[in-house]
C-alpha cells in the first residue's frame, strides 16, 4: 500500500537519479519512505537512492516492491509544471499505480517485479581518499574531458593536497587540478583510477545539480559518489567500476 | 484588389490557425476582411477562419480569391520581428502578392486558385453539449493523453456536471475530469466521442494560446472547437470527425 | 613562443570569424598580435583576421606559425563560461599549445603547418562603391533572401543613393532597399554583383554581431566585407567571388 504526495520537482529529481543508469527498477516502499538499488545492464555501475518520508506530505506506506518503468515515469513527469503536487497511490496488493496531479489521473500498470533483476548486494569496498566538490564543478570537468577522450582518470595527490582529473586523447590531453581551498574538503590518500566517460556523463548531469558531491577514490578501484537531493530528504550513491589502464 | 496593413504577430496567428490542417488554401477577400474554409487532405478535419477588417489598419479589399501557399507564408513570417507592421498588397487582377515590412519587399506569385480544392460547404451538425475551457488546459490535456495513447475520448457527464477526456493505452490510462467550477461554462448534455490525437496535437498547439475555447460535443459525433484570436478580431473553428471505438 | 591571456568571449569571436570559412589555418604570431589569412577549399572566399596584442593582457610572442584545428578549438571554447580568462602558451619550438582557464589545462598538439594550404596573397581589387550598414541588418537581409533563393544580388544605386539587395526565386522575389539615412554611410558608385547565399549565410552570422560592416562593391566583382570585433582590437575581412548571372 502506498499513499503519498510530493512536489513534482522533488519527485523528478529522484527519478532522474535512477534514470542515469537503468530503465526499470524495483522500488521498495516502507513506513520510512522509498528506496531502490540497481546495477546497470553491463554490471559496470550501481545506483542506490532513498527518499525519506519527510520529502512527502502526507506519506503512508506498508512494505512493498513496485516494478517501475522509469522511461514511462519520465514521460508522465514531463507533463507536470513547477509547483504541481503529485499523489502516488497503490492499494494493498494492487498492480496499478495511480498518479494524480491537478485534475489529471494516470493509471499505470506496474511491471512484474519478478521480471526485473534482483537488487544487488551493497558492496563493501574500502576507498581511502575522499574529495568533496561542488556538483557543477564535477559535471563541468566530466564534460571538459569528453572533448578530448572517452575515459578519464580521477585521483588524489596527497603531496599537493589536491584532487585531479585528467583525460588523454590520441594527441591531446586535459588536466584539471583542484587544490585544497578549491574543494569543499579533502581526506588525502594516494588514489588514481580510470573510468569510462560514457557512464560519467549521465551521472554528471544529475550530480551537477547538487551543492556538493563526495567523491570516494582508491588506487585502480571503483569510484563512489555520494550526494543529497530533494532538499536534503533524498540521498543517492553511484558506484562505478574502473577501467583497465592500457599502457 | 487588396491593400491591408497588420501587425506581424496577429497575421502569424491567422496563418498558424490554417497551417495546423492544410498547406495551401483559397483566401477570400472582401470589404469586411478575409476568410477561408478548407478540409484536410484526408477529409477528416475542417478549418474555417475569418479575420475582420478591424484587425488591419488600413484595410481595403474588393471581393477576390487568393491561392496561398501556407508553408511559404510561414517562411516569410519567420523573418519578421515583434512589432513589425506588414503590408499586403495585390492590384486588381494581379497574380503577385506583395508583402512588405520595414525596408523589405517580398513579391509572391499566388497559386492558381483552380488547382486548390474547392471550399467545403459548412456542415450542419447538431452538437448538444458545450464545455468552455482555457486553451492551455485543453492543449495540456491533449499532450498528456499522447503519453499513453494515440486517441482520446472527449465527453460530458451531465450527472457529475463535468467535462472529461480520457485516453487508454495498452496497459495504462489517463483521465482528466474538470467539474463545473473548473470550466469557463458548461452546457451539460450526455456526450462522448473518440478522436485521433494526431490531428488534435496540431490543433491544440494553436488553441493553447486562446483564453477560452468552446468545445461542442455529441455522442459519437464530430467535435467542434470555436475560439477567437488576433485580439478578438479573428475567429476560428475546427471540426474533427470521430474515430470508431474498437471494443 | 607565445604567452598570452585573453577573455574567453573575445577569443571565441576571433575563432568564429575563421570558422565561417575554414576548418584549419596557419595562425601567425608576432610581437604585435596574431593574424591569419586563408581561402576556403573551393577557392571562392577568403578570410583574413588580425587580433592586436591590446586584446590580450599580458601578451608576448616571437614570430611563429601555428597549425590550428579550428573545429577542435571551438569544442574547447564551448567549455568556457562568460568572464573566463584563457591563457595560451607555447614554448619556443614547441608543438603542443597549452590552453588553460580556471583550474583546467588543455594540451593540444598543433597541426603540422606544412600540411595546411599556404596563405593566399592579398588580392588587389578596385571596388568603387562602399555602403556601411549595421551587422544585424546585413545578416537579416541575407536570411530573408535565403527564403526565396540560393543567390543574392548586392548593389548600389547612385541615383537613388541607396544600397540594395535582391533575390530572385523561381516565381518569387524579395528586395531590400536602404536609402542613405538608413545607412551608416555610403560612397555611391554604380555597383551590382551576384553571390552565393551558401557562403553569405555563414559570414552573416559572424558579421551580425558587429555594430557596422563596410560592404565594398563593384560591377560583377567580388564583395569585400570589413568589420571589427573584440572591442575594436580585432579586424576581419571577408572576400567573396561573384557568381555568373545566368539570364
Amino acid at each position: 500500500m502506498l499513499n503519498a504526495t510530493i512536489d513534482a520537482d522533488l519527485f523528478r529529481e529522484s527519478i532522474d537519479v535512477i534514470a542515469a543508469l537503468v530503465t526499470e527498477c524495483r522500488l521498495h516502499t516502507g513506513p520510512d519512505g522509498i528506496r531502490m538499488r540497481a546495477v546497470d545492464t553491463a554490471n559496470v555501475a550501481m545506483v542506490s537512492m532513498e527518499l525519506r518520508k519527510d520529502a512527502f506530505e502526507p506519506f503512508s506506506a506498508t512494505p512493498g516492491e513496485l516494478g517501475i518503468d522509469i522511461a514511462k515515469m519520465k514521460n508522465i513527469l514531463s507533463m507536470m509544471s513547477k509547483g504541481d503536487a503529485i499523489t502516488l497511490s497503490l492499494p494493498e496488493g494492487g498492480q496499478k499505480l495511480e498518479i494524480s496531479f491537478r485534475s489529471y489521473r494516470y493509471s499505470i500498470t506496474l511491471l512484474d517485479a519478478n521480471t526485473i533483476r534482483k537488487d544487488p548486494n551493497p558492496p563493501t569496498i574500502e576507498l581511502p581518499g575522499i574529495a568533496v566538490i561542488a556538483g557543477d564543478t564535477l559535471n563541468n570537468a566530466i564534460k571538459a574531458a569528453a572533448v578530448v577522450s572517452d575515459k578519464i582518470a580521477l585521483g588524489i595527490d596527497p603531496k599537493a593536497e589536491s584532487f585531479y582529473m585528467s583525460a588523454e586523447g590520441d594527441i591531446d590531453h586535459i588536466k584539471l587540478q583542484l587544490v585544497k581551498d578549491e574543494l569543499k574538503s579533502l581526506k588525502a590518500a594516494e588514489a588514481r583510477s580510470l573510468f569510462s566517460l560514457d557512464y560519467l556523463k549521465d551521472m554528471g548531469k544529475v550530480m551537477g545539480k547538487s551543492a556538493e558531491v563526495e567523491v570516494h577514490l582508491g588506487i585502480d578501484h571503483p569510484v563512489r559518489f555520494k550526494f543529497d537531493f530533494a532538499d536534503g530528504n533524498g540521498h543517492a550513491e553511484y558506484l562505478l567500476a574502473p577501467r583497465i589502464e592500457a599502457d
